[in-house]
């Protein structure tokens, strides 16, 4: 394959630093979704874990590095779940964290960045604003700014949920992952077209904020104007050229989903498998809803990557 | 310590028996669901498995028992989960499951025991009738009789949750678990008295099916004419000797709870934990509900043993 920028030593490598309450997270068949869905279907659950994300893999990586390197102060822009994850790698090593978000962020997400002990940086705008703040604070402060996506180590650290998938006895044909920035398509790509090649690997984000799915159909960055989309974890709009290149080489596919086929991803999965997730986590049910055909008869996996969402948002979702 | 009918030896057996699939579920503290209960909490997770409950440890023991010893057919009383799980593991083993069952159970769990391909057998009436029915079908077939919590291999399967307990690298003050015919009290509080005897092992039951909570407190066996609880995982009336004599040796006290406390334990579960689970799940945060004082700054393990519930009759009691 051409050259990305992820390498299976470095994720390795990271698995051996992140604390063990973020791997070898639960991987199972759930039956009970089937006959909506018209495919096998197994859950990878990232949510069982102190920060409710996938991102604490990340997370542990970038703070076991800075505090091997002697950086003291992390800055990141986050819609909420990498700064709840660094806030809470951070805090056990005694880092200081500086989290930069969106005003209008779930309330559950930016009250859990402040109980962890880091420091809250609220902007007005969406998500691209909070990465610009970010840059500044970053350079103002002397801070070490970890940019989600574009900092291999966030990547890496997405990656090792690849490495368990690659692990498991049982063989996927498709692995559905949710698209943001792509830390986690990236990751998880990378590590399955090296030690499973014949999975298929489809990144699934919403149509309403589709930047990095165009970019990658069309081989070259696009940017969007607007996004408006339910799913905060996975809503930007500046995709980053450097993700894109390697999104290229580790996608199969790129799918985008409707506002109301994530809301029904949601219901499906907390009827059917006992779970209450951020909309985010819901891309992976939504693409089968929404394709049926394409999936009939095939073992998909979808990674349920967050569940911190507002109580009456949620509700008001689902009822 | 006295003598239990419970044995380390066999505990360990067991586990290397299991389907890795139902061990090593996650163990972390959740935050969010602090300062709600005023303890440091972490959630001890059985639900994320194919099955939905721990039931599949004990399921797991005994299929895997009775493929060596050649039997060909397991019959069971089950108010749902210990049905689902035995018709999981014998549907891999190619036994002959039947499963007697209220016909007001939960529809989700008796829907999950067919689908598995498992025979089921309704009965009007409560748990105790269930119990004799099956008592009558294993005679009549010839079958095994998988009677829960009398088989010592469902409390030896539960019991591995508690080697899983007691090898975390974090100390609890106290483990809350979920009683109803004492599987899981017994084999997970025979664990700790073992391997952490300073952990204390607190029960608990509804206010509205107490039976083995009053037997035990008693210290003979006492039953109740009646039952009336949401907990249908939990609710019988007629306590097993042989379970209660366990319990005396391996539980440090027995509580019982009301039934708008479930309910509380239920949204708080839902709000905090991004968990939806059945009644009988809630258990252990209704207790720390009822009484705050009694573990305040203390770590507490709750056990969610269970999410089979009925999408409706979930949406009724959180909304």
């Amino acid at each position: 394959m051409q050259h990305t920028r992820l390498d299976l030593a470095r994720i390795q490598a990271a698995r051996a630093a992140i604390d063990p309450l973020f791997l070898n997270t639960p991987l199972y068949r759930c039956e009970p979704l089937e006959p909506v869905l018209g495919a096998q279907v197994s859950i990878k659950l990232e949510t069982a874990n102190p920060v409710g994300s996938f991102k604490g893999r990340g997370a542990e990586w970038v703070a076991h590095q800075a505090e091997q390197a002697g950086v003291q102060s992390l800055v990141c822009a986050s819609a909420g779940n990498l700064g709840t994850a660094l806030a809470w790698s951070g805090r056990r090593r005694d880092l200081d964290v500086t989290v930069v978000a969106r005003r209008n962020a779930p309330r559950a997400k930016l009250e859990r960045i402040s109980a962890l002990g880091a420091k809250l940086e609220l902007v007005d705008g969406d998500f691209e604003v909070a990465r610009e703040r970010a840059v500044v604070l970053a350079h103002r402060d002397g801070a070490q700014l970890v940019e989600d996506s574009l900092d291999l180590r966030t990547c890496e650290g997405a990656g090792t949920i690849g490495l368990e998938l690659a692990q498991s006895l049982s063989s996927f044909d498709t692995v559905l992952i949710a698209l943001g920035g792509g830390a986690m398509a990236t990751g998880v790509g990378y590590v399955l077209s090296r030690l499973a090649p014949d999975t298929e690997v489809v990144c699934v984000q919403p149509q309403e904020a589709p930047a990095l799915t165009l970019s990658w159909r069309q081989r070259k960055v696009v940017t969007t104007e607007t996004m408006n989309t339910i799913a905060d974890g996975v809503a930007g709009r500046f995709p980053i050229p450097a993700v894109l290149d390697d999104l290229l080489l580790v996608a199969d596919d790129a799918v985008l989903v409707a506002e109301e086929s994530i809301v029904a991803g949601l219901r499906v999965l907390r009827e059917r498998a006992g779970l209450v997730v951020e909309p985010s986590a819901a891309l992976g049910v939504a693409a089968v809803l929404e394709d049926r055909e394409r999936f009939e008869g095939k073992h998909v996996v979808t990674i349920v990557c967050g569940n911190n969402v507002d109580p009456d948002a949620y509700l008001g979702w689902v009822s």
